[in-house]
């Protein structure tokens, strides 16, 4: 019997998650201080301020004080917080998102909708970005019948596509037009560590990200909060009171040590990535049966992260397409894993896209250790791969 | 000049937080497999079997069907996650729990109740227990304007006292006595691996744990769920719906191995912890000044867990005791960590113990390292940290 070797594995499904990046400094659970921060001794002193260390550090990575940094397990339980909090807040004033948002996004909306409160979803454009024109529309009508908004959640970069939102534009007309203060949330999950951003700068209220996303571990994120709001999530007044637990301080050294090393080496990162992906795209554009969505994306374009891609090929089904290349040795996607369980493509749709393309759309996104010559072989799988399709 | 030795630590918090057990085969994050449960590769799947492998061990070290396992977070959240899915139930039926519950219970209850749901807190014994014949009361009379009760949260031992509840008998009497069906959710942090617990007996609904209180990392938990529930959380439909955010397949892996290893050694840990106890208590009841909480503590009592003490010291306050303790070496602390912010001591006033009682309790925790001669020098340092006081 013939025993044939397994192909090498080349992963590109780095928006997933990304591979540990263990050379960079992350201690294993057991190595950080043990006690509970909480905890009125010694042990619970040298945890405290290991916590503390890592806040800061966290805060200096992106740019904002220390205070405003509050742990979570991730970006989708800090996207969740912030949106939920709008439950406990007063009045009637409506809260609006992106449609492009990522689940942990829209699906909180809709849940505080189901509480009564009024939600609504804001188109984006067929590049995939909020529709600024529309924005203005939902801040400064008052004849339609709707509550002033006093939320507003945005992502940075999307998840499926990497268009990216102009996020300091938003924040302006928001401050200008709107007649009452608007929360501005940020999920910069796929942005923090990825494509420049000055959170410092950017004028929004709240920002999510996670560290799984920048090779650290599961289950810890953060929340960036400007000011603190009444969480909808109670326990031992951790975290100020917004958001309880044990912390999870191994976790917040490791978060600490993936975003500096991703900050400090982003200008490089970026650059690379942008000189790869401008390969493949120019790459794929030559291909007759592919069309990137949206259609409108150079191969340069400043409009994308370098590192997400989202391309359709006539007659292979996205997910056909997947399979087939993960048997040659790649991994890629159809979307988000975060919407694996449903075959609709809510993102895809929001942008206008047809029923038929959505269902041959796959993502591509790299990271920092993929190569030039990692992308020339998925460009050759993804020639013999069509080939049978 | 002298430069003096620092005394050896001797931990006694382990309620709050247990040392990590680095022995027990717990690999590090980066060990694990990275992929993303969800995705749809070989990254996938690898991480999907292991995470559904983590799943299995756990639901049998539990003598539960896997399916019924939920990981979260945390205990706070695992308790926060079944507790605020009560306000998306239909109808008015009510909320009770337990006076002395941890602050995770109590604080999401006391949510629900700003969210409009009808919410009660039960007293308890002045040994702590849930006082029985008050549950029956709630369960059966309807002519005091409260709603039907359809949901109970009680915990298996209290984290303050050590006291357990019966639930068993609790169990039996809700489903005996209740006119409609009452979900009975039970936080057992302090009970998995500690205690002789058969949850597969217990007739509960639901229950909650935390990995870091058995020597596992932060960040990891889990909620045994017999039925589905409707979370008042969202996002990418992991966990069957039940906690959206990308699965910590590390931290369930590690979960499940210091579960395993607390619940096997489960017979002759409590053996040895009792027979410490029993040496504690004895000798505590000898010192004039101390006074255990409950005070009917006998030296050798079945109906406390042999790993969590309450005393107080008449003359000194709890805070300087613990101040004292730890500047000698030992860590114990005042309440649980989860109230350190506050100097209330909720559990010990729902017992009826007074205000200049509550300040002088402190808390004794002991764990599977702990040995007779930690015991012994506690004792010491006590005698001599009271000649001061």
């Amino acid at each position: 019997m013939l025993t044939q070797k397994p192909p090498r594995r080349r992963y590109f499904d780095w928006a997933a998650t990304a591979p540990p990046a263990a050379a960079e400094g992350i201690a294993a659970p057991a190595e950080a201080p043990f006690g509970n921060p909480s905890s009125p001794h010694r042990e619970g002193a040298l945890a405290r301020e290991a916590l503390e260390g890592a806040r800061a550090r966290c805060a200096a990575a992106l740019g904002v004080p220390p205070g405003g940094i509050v742990f979570t397990s991730g970006g989708t339980e800090a996207n969740a917080l912030v949106i939920m909090a709008q439950a406990l807040r007063p009045g009637r004033a409506s809260t609006l998102y992106a449609a492009s948002e990522h689940p942990s996004v829209r699906e909180n909306c809709l849940l505080l909708q189901r509480l009564g409160r009024p939600v609504r979803a804001l188109p984006v454009s067929p590049e995939g970005m909020l529709d600024r024109e529309r924005l203005e529309d939902a801040l400064t009508k008052k004849d339609d019948g709707h509550a002033a908004p006093r939320f507003l959640a945005v992502m940075a970069v999307n998840n499926e596509t990497g268009v990216i939102n102009e996020i300091p534009a938003i924040a302006r007309l928001v401050r200008e037009r709107a007649s009452a203060p608007v929360h501005i949330h940020c999920d910069i999950v796929q942005a923090a560590g990825k494509v420049p951003i000055t959170l410092s700068e950017w004028d929004v209220d709240s920002a999510a990200l996670s560290a799984h996303k920048l090779g650290g571990p599961r289950g810890i994120g953060l929340l960036y909060l400007r000011k603190p709001l009444e969480p909808l999530y109670r326990g031992g007044g951790q975290e100020k009171g917004l958001r309880p637990g044990t912390e999870n301080t191994a976790g917040a050294l490791a978060l600490a040590a993936v975003l500096e090393a991703r900050v400090k080496n982003l200008r490089d990162a970026d650059a690379r990535a942008r000189e790869r992906f401008r390969h493949l795209i120019s790459e794929l554009k030559k291909m007759p049966r592919c069309a990137l969505i949206p259609s409108c994306r150079a191969a340069d374009d400043a409009r994308f992260s370098p590192w997400i891609l989202q391309a359709a090929f006539s007659g292979a089904p996205g997910e056909v397409l997947t399979r087939s290349l993960d048997e040659a040795g790649f991994a890629v996607s159809t979307g988000s894993a975060c919407s694996s369980r449903s075959p609709e493509r809510p993102v895809l749709e929001a942008m206008g896209v047809s029923e038929a393309r959505r269902l041959e759309g796959i993502r591509i996104s790299q990271g920092w250790t993929t190569t030039r010559e990692d992308i020339d072989a998925l460009l050759e799988a993804l020639r013999e791969a069509l080939a049978f399709l």
